[in-house]
């Protein structure tokens, strides 16, 4: 069964499509949008290493089956998993490629992978030939429910995340429950920290839904993933839909990420992003106590709840120094003080909230104490 | 006395504002639509060179004029004369500058100099944190008349002209005619080649009104500059206003053009952009009456006009092989047949004409001739 959900926009509206084995129809999707002349896989290596036999077999089987000859139409690009392939570097190997390859406006590039290829792919559609369409196929749990909509793209220059990048819609997303079957606990988590901050942003509905299916989401049941997903996803477009390019209340999206981002920058991006979500919500429940926003029965239930999520050791015992200084360099912090995204209660959040350095510093190590000891 | 035409689009509508002596007014042009936290210039290095001590002066004398400390707020980084600045490496300079100068989403990036300089800054506007607003100020002929409006941006890549690039429209545009006084014969020439270009796309009286002025332009006369370049940029800004994006009706202003990025890239980019634009017309004029979509009274008209405006030797004698393929690799014939905008009639423009290899050859050929024999 296919869920559809659609981000409506005041131009590039786009539909997003969920549900089991969706990616065998790929190409009728996009064939059904337009004719393109060329396709071009911008694939994550895991991804590509697991599915590359079936992508191709899929791409043939669609061609074979119209009588046409594939070969010089559709392209593989594999790109390394992690973080550094956000680089000016990456970018440029898709260009080369696509310069090479003949691409030309009538080129459609399909993001298959996680946030990564995602972002990446978005920004290098967004600028090539000052623009192809592209569309998003998430194959992690935390492009599902947050990255591969909204059309943030963009890549990572000078130890700064997304400095360069643009506001650019997707197509369509096309959400294939079928590829999250292969993560690992990992992965789980890093999509577990952006559903959390949905968690907090909405209604206590959602909250105890998740309160209540914890397990079922670990081990990635079928139901509660879907519900997961479209709840998350309804939730990030009603915020794009009236925000697109973060004026004003797109900012809530940022919730736990400013100290993610610290975390990420501290750690040389060896860790993955949603992981450092997942802790960043841990600091942002503390300080709101701290800065006595949240009261404390609320929080005693965030953080029971946050603490079910294991956090790896690698965010233990860091330089309280550096990561307050990183949060400094943070693109939305340039130039003046540091301002956070907090929960207030469940549903309620608060924007632009100045903090003390002694209270983010206390922040960083009772993290620790709560998460560690 | 000074000029105001608007570029009303959908949505970033933006005013061009003409005039001698509007340099002076720049920052409070800038003040009054936004209190932008950091300005960066990005000026073109001739300029830089020239009008370093000015550019400083008002902006000190702005600041000083208001009681206000500049020196951490304004920034100047100039930008070597040329098309290789249009550059991946040029761009990720300008990058790593506001980054680490702090640059943060509330800056604003000033254009000083020609297209390229325009080009860059644009592209690097439209990217830099996903968006920062950027004001053009053409200090060429060629970027007074063209390449300032319209949203154009874009950096060059693999050999192939601005093939990455975004639509991205400035905040204003303003175009002190005062810079245009230093400007030697080969720059006049350069701006030559685009206003004949609107010239032939708009009815008899334009193109009387040079024809019958062509030494004034060529002398940068106050009165008939003003005249052309307000013409030019009606023309151009009605364009743009219908197809922001060029889904059709803008590929008109590419009249000329295939010829000319088939002349930059065989000549390295030796030669500016607007006298590739001048040669390029005499080939589209050329490649019309061949094709038997001119007549011959109107043909010797136009060759007999463009003669007037002497082209470089380094134009002569090449490889049309080579002029061939290149035109095969440009940006908009990739993966197809080459499309050609050509002259019918004054004011009459054909698109998407499609010529046999042995007609553009002839063309190539054909314009040595005219030209240089």
């Amino acid at each position: 069964m296919m869920k559809k959900l659609n981000i409506n926009l005041s131009e590039n509206s786009y539909p997003i499509l969920i549900g089991n084995g969706l990616f065998a129809r790929l190409f009728d999707e996009i064939y059904k949008r337009r004719n393109y002349g060329k396709i071009l896989f911008l694939v994550d290596g895991n991804v590509s290493r697991i599915y590359r036999k079936q992508i191709i077999e899929l791409i043939d089987g669609y061609f074979t089956g119209k009588g046409l000859d594939s070969s010089t139409i559709v392209k593989i690009l594999p790109i390394k998993p992690g973080e550094t392939s956000k680089s000016i570097e990456t970018l440029s190997k898709v260009y080369s490629y696509m310069i090479d390859n003949n691409f030309g406006r009538d080129s459609l590039v399909v993001a298959l992978g996680g946030g990564v290829v995602g972002d990446l792919a978005g920004f290098a559609a967004s600028t090539f030939m000052r623009c192809v369409d592209y569309v998003q196929v998430p194959t992690t749990l935390l492009s599902a429910v947050d990255s591969s909509v909204g059309g943030k793209t963009g890549i990572n220059f000078l130890h700064t995340k997304n400095i360069v990048g643009s506001f650019y819609q997707p197509k369509f997303v096309l959400i294939d429950l079928d590829f999250l079957k292969s993560l690992n606990k990992t992965e789980i988590l890093c999509g577990a920290g952006e559903i959390l901050k949905y968690a907090f942003m909405t209604g206590p509905g959602f909250y105890s839904f998740i309160k209540k299916n914890i397990d079922k989401l670990l081990t990635l049941d079928n139901v509660v993933l879907t519900k997961i997903i479209v709840e998350c996803l309804k939730i990030k477009g009603s915020v794009v839909e009236s925000d697109e390019k973060e004026s004003g209340l797109r900012k809530i999206l940022n919730l736990g990420h400013t100290f993610a981002h610290a975390y990420e920058s501290v750690l040389e991006y060896k860790v993955k992003h949603g992981e450092a979500v997942a802790a960043g919500l841990v600091c942002a429940v503390i300080l709101s106590r701290k800065l006595s926003l949240m009261d404390e029965a609320l929080y005693q239930d965030f953080i029971n709840f946050l603490k079910q999520f294991t956090i790896r050791k690698s965010f233990n015992n860091l330089d309280k120094q550096k990561l307050y200084s990183a949060m400094l360099k943070d693109k939305k912090n340039r130039g003046g003080k540091i301002k956070f995204v907090l929960p207030h209660s469940i549903g309620e959040l608060l924007v632009d909230v100045e903090a003390d350095k002694d209270d983010v510093v206390y922040s960083l190590n009772e993290f620790e104490n709560v998460v560690f000891s």
